[in-house]
């Protein structure tokens, strides 16, 4: 990783941030976390799930948030997608991005979307298609590509296989979620390697990481060891998923700012912006973030934090 | 890092994990901390400090410790060894192993020991010869060597100063600690190289990593990827340092034995063994401790924890 380095860390906070938490944020919250990760530098947003309000309670707001959200030159606005009435509702909200999730295993992708990974992939199709003609930047996120809480270990041919359908669906960015983080370095530069192979180099990578074992940080490193420089991560490391079991949240946005930060690798955000916007979201959702930057603080002093005080 | 890799894991616990814990131990709760670290498969723990009892009260009981500890065939117990006084007291317990520090900044040096860098690395020398004579293994932990609480940058070519004295004194094993968790990995691999360039093959080479910026993990990758095979790590992720402000624990054994689990790295321990004994260790200091897998769970199901029940 050269000094020339750059990456891009999508901000999650506002989407899989929320979207497990008991205290349910009001949408001006929400709007105050989106302007937040905008002054930090973020100019990749994931900023609600368009998902049925009865399943995900804390993204009912989904249409008046993005109704709420100031726009800016450059931020890029990203909802999820389940299904074709969730593209629906992104379409109507004017969404710049759908993010549309497949399983990668059966049982998970039938809690998780009610339908199982092939009936899954054949819906991804459809809505890429519509929001790709639509003028939308398309993601397709592959959930549970490291591990499954419900099926166990997911083989490479598994992921393989699932990897082979999807690329059909002509997303523009693939992204290879550890929904459950449980992925170990080596794992990171496996199948990233085994997706650029089924791929190719039209599509861009992304990884989607959590912090559930401690690897976020290390497997954030692999990934960007591996080619893959499109991040996401959640501001206070907040998150997790309704429907896996002791899941935690995504790696915490601050944690990588300062990990690319000492390495010489630019993100264009500002730690001392997304820590003071951790601290604050701790403060509305009244809870401890695990976030390891917003106690310890940057390095040396004079970034924010206990040290520079 | 191939399906042949191994690892030794030095475990911390019974001197870092608690010197810096408000609730002190009693003697026989720290025989049962080593012994359940025996129990888990490791086979180098640092049992003590022989530091003044009046700045260290948490090691106050150094040489009792070291009387009631049962000794097993293949297990070295190591202490911690500030000066000659406390080479005495560790010579007298029998102790197979001192470490002994020596700060890289001189701020920090002094207040961890009374005297600034160059005559700690005098007094080192002194002690690692008569160490030797008497039969141990020793070990020179260089204190701050990726970065410092009081003087912040620690720069490459002061850590090369420091080396280059300190390697005269002709330790068995060289230790680089990250003592306020500041590392990033292209600092371990960079500070590695350097080390090895000073001390050539000869000496052994060590990594002692705290998590307190979350990079703790992902410097233990770094380290194995610079052919640093002794890593320290805590039970539990207990620890810190009296001297050094924010300073949080060391990596938590757990977290490293999942990780090189997965990675296919052997490590000898017992993630199951390992993770009860941070569960327990978590009841006797009566407060959370950072370590992930307690909490997570092993992956796939069947590994203790949560997602097994």
């Amino acid at each position: 990783m050269s000094p020339e380095s750059r990456v891009d860390v999508i901000e999650m906070a506002p989407r899989d941030g929320l979207q497990n938490e008991a205290t349910l944020l009001s949408t001006e919250d929400k709007v105050e976390l989106v302007e937040r990760a905008v002054r930090a530098g973020a100019r990749r947003i994931e900023v609600t799930s368009f998902a049925n309000p009865k399943r995900v309670p804390q993204m009912a707001d989904a249409d008046e948030l993005m109704a709420a959200v100031p726009r800016h030159e450059g931020v890029s606005y990203a909802g999820l997608v389940m299904n074709r009435r969730g593209l629906d509702r992104a379409l109507a909200a004017g969404v710049d991005e759908v993010d549309v999730v497949v399983v990668a295993t059966d049982t998970f992708c039938r809690r998780n979307q009610g339908v199982d990974t092939a009936e899954m992939v054949a819906a991804a199709t459809g809505i890429v298609a519509e929001a790709r003609a639509a003028g939308m930047f398309t993601t397709i996120t592959v959930g549970a590509a490291f591990g499954c809480p419900f099926e166990g270990e997911v083989s490479p041919a598994r992921l393989r296989d699932v990897l082979d359908r999807v690329a059909d669906a002509g997303a523009d960015e693939l992204s290879l979620a550890d929904t459950i983080g449980v992925a170990v370095p080596t794992d990171v530069a496996a199948r990233f390697a085994l997706a650029r192979d089924v791929v190719g180099d039209d599509v861009a990578l992304r990884v989607h990481l959590h912090d559930t074992r401690h690897t976020g940080v290390a497997n954030a490193v692999a990934a960007v060891q591996a080619g893959v420089t499109r991040l996401d991560a959640s501001i206070g490391g907040a998150g997790g998923c309704p429907f896996a079991p002791n899941a935690t949240g995504n790696v915490a946005t601050e944690d990588l700012v300062y990990l690319f930060d000492r390495m010489g690798v630019a993100t264009g955000l500002d730690l001392d912006e997304v820590t003071d916007a951790a601290g604050w979201l701790e403060g509305r959702l009244d809870k401890h973030l695990p976030g390891a930057l917003l106690r310890a603080g940057g390095f040396p002093a004079g970034a924010r934090g206990p040290l520079s005080r």
